[in-house]
């Protein structure tokens, strides 16, 4: 992957030399109307062609502006002129058509680059394209998001099967703070023996790691917790203070996440935590509010008013001001608190502001995970 | 910009082609533990150096074990066998160091891919050592953020004055949704006639742009109203619906927030709408959860809760499923209640369910913005 900014002489070049490397480029970008956003000339004079009005394209840039009870400037409708050998790919969320060339048997797509009109007409227009015309080998994958062991521990432990893995196969390791994605990759053109050693080691990996396992699909912690809670039907609220709405909205991004998810409050100040979930007043002046008591007070305070199953509070100070001596930056207090009881932890977590926030993110989806299962196992 | 995997023969190539192209080459990433990291033995390659064991390194990596209470495997203490020729570039905060090449009066730089770490590592030891041994030429940079014009109509304003531009001043759209950043740039050498031209430049488009302007500093546009409450203490808090939490971490992300920021709530359920917001059931109801009713008791209840002399409150529906004929997905009400009152707007936003959220948090501060403004001004 190449990027390169918006000038003549380093794009003709790179487009050249991608021609010469890869069968398939695709380029995003530069198709905007302003003067900075000249790729589609760049693209014209590469190829050597003409130039041509796409009747639809115009037609598709007016609707766009209609919608938005707006007048198509000139130099919108102008994004309909486009070089006479592409094909045009229609773009719903935008006024950037994008254009498709051919080239001895190569294909280069030039595509917006805001990111969900260019994922759009990728999945739409592109991906089809390459699977029809250059029937790709399959690469088979396999996911384990970890939870808890770091990636060099994880490595050492996983390294006599690796010793052993034939070159087809290929394990990467992709951490996150205290979780680690392990992807198995498989290079096969489908034969039966190279999938049999694919699925051997799967097992294999799977043995070893045990309980490390979060999930083997390739979805985030959070949605495993969703899709956990939403199977057994439990119910979820968050209290938030240093992580100020960071797992709420993790959370919230999941499409459907309203079966699940109640609520959440984040509780910036003394009196919201004392007015709005009921801790005490008292014990927040006595132990401080980055404690074990107020922490406490704040999951089951949330659970009780958002009537959940599960809440999540959180207290702590993600810096880079309002540490002590006792309490340094980095002092977090998660509790859950579940229909058998209420849990807590404190953790010290290095780092920046954001980091710790997103340690905290880990740390308390960890707990939570563990108490669900704590849960539901004698159920199952 | 050129990202590759690790393949041997691949990095060797492009370390070799970016050697001619360049005066100084990062490389970051590939420095890990495992098997998969091998950005290290490629330079050693590269440079055909000798190896050492670098000892303060060795320190470094039993110290980050240390303070995290766990023993340093073999694979991480070879972290520290490092080529001959580099200068060590100490990591405060992993057990992966740095390398810092010199060839022919060019620098090769290798920085861990862990982001944070990356950072600062640049920032504490490369961006010196480039600043002394390179001594680049300035490029003078000034901003602009705008809010609610389109890219396109920005352009069309500005043309006359771009058109008048000389080479070494370059103007750059950079477009979030409804917010536009302008970055006029000016490549000199600090001749004072440049900086002039420059100068005279930003004071044209200061003019044309009045009002729709946010700020001119290089801050985001939550920056921009936390550094605006502050100054006039005044304080905020949230009632987020389908926003869940979206519109409150990006506030809390801003060090020192707590002094503006009273807390938020994510009101999922119509309980926590009522029981927590005081929301009238009868109008949840009666008009629906996403509706100008409902919006604006949440405002109201949320300023009045939280104690806070702003609040902004937002219901709506994010997608992708919940929509109505009546209320299709993307239909979303704001409501800003301040000391003169409460107002609201609904607003119909396209696209995916992130889209929604990240357009409903421009609108949001949009008109919290405005209202802000609207009682400041007669106390200025």
């Amino acid at each position: 992957m190449i990027s390169l900014s918006d000038n003549r002489e380093e794009m003709l070049e790179i487009i050249g030399e991608s021609f010469k490397r890869a069968d398939i480029i695709i380029v995003t970008g530069g198709l905007g109307p302003t003067k900075d956003d000249i790729t589609k000339d760049i693209l014209g004079e590469f190829f050597h062609t003409g130039w041509r009005w796409d009747e639809q394209a115009l037609q598709m840039i007016k609707d766009y502006y209609e919608v938005r009870k707006r007048e198509p400037k000139e130099i919108n409708l102008n994004q309909a002129y486009l070089p006479d050998e592409c094909e045009t790919l229609y773009n719903e969320w935008g006024s950037a058509p994008g254009m498709m060339f051919r080239k001895e048997g190569k294909l280069l797509v030039s595509l917006p680059g805001v990111p969900f009109e260019m994922s759009n007409m990728f999945e739409k227009f592109v991906l089809p394209e390459i699977l029809k015309s250059f029937n790709p080998a399959q690469i088979l994958k396999h996911h384990f998001l970890t939870i808890n062991i770091p990636e060099s521990i994880l490595s050492e432990k996983l390294s006599d099967i690796e010793d052993y893995m034939p070159p087809f196969l290929k394990l990467a390791y992709l951490p996150n703070l205290n979780q680690v994605r392990l992807r198995l990759s498989c290079f096969t053109e489908g034969e039966p023996e190279a999938v049999k050693v694919f699925e051997h080691n799967i097992q294999k990996i799977r043995t070893f790691l045990g309980n490390a396992i979060v999930t083997e699909e390739d979805i985030s912690f959070e949605e495993f917790l969703y899709n956990l809670m939403n199977k057994h039907k439990l119910t979820l609220s968050l209290a938030e203070s240093c992580t100020g709405g960071f797992v709420s909205q993790k959370f919230t991004a999941i499409p459907g996440i309203s079966t699940v998810y109640m609520g959440g409050l984040i509780a910036y100040s003394y009196d919201a935590k004392s007015d709005i979930l009921g801790v005490n007043m008292e014990d927040i002046k006595h132990y401080g509010a980055v404690s074990k008591e107020v922490v406490i007070q704040m999951a089951n305070g949330a659970k009780e008013n958002f009537k959940s199953d599960f809440a999540v509070a959180i207290s702590g100070i993600a810096g880079p001001d309002g540490g002590t001596p006792e309490k340094p930056v980095g002092t977090v207090w998660i509790a859950v608190s579940g229909p058998d009881g209420t849990i807590s932890e404190v953790h010290h977590l290095p780092g920046s502001r954001i980091r710790v926030i997103e340690q905290t993110f880990n740390m308390a989806l960890s707990m939570l995970r563990d108490e669900i299962l704590k849960f539901i196992t004698p159920l199952n």
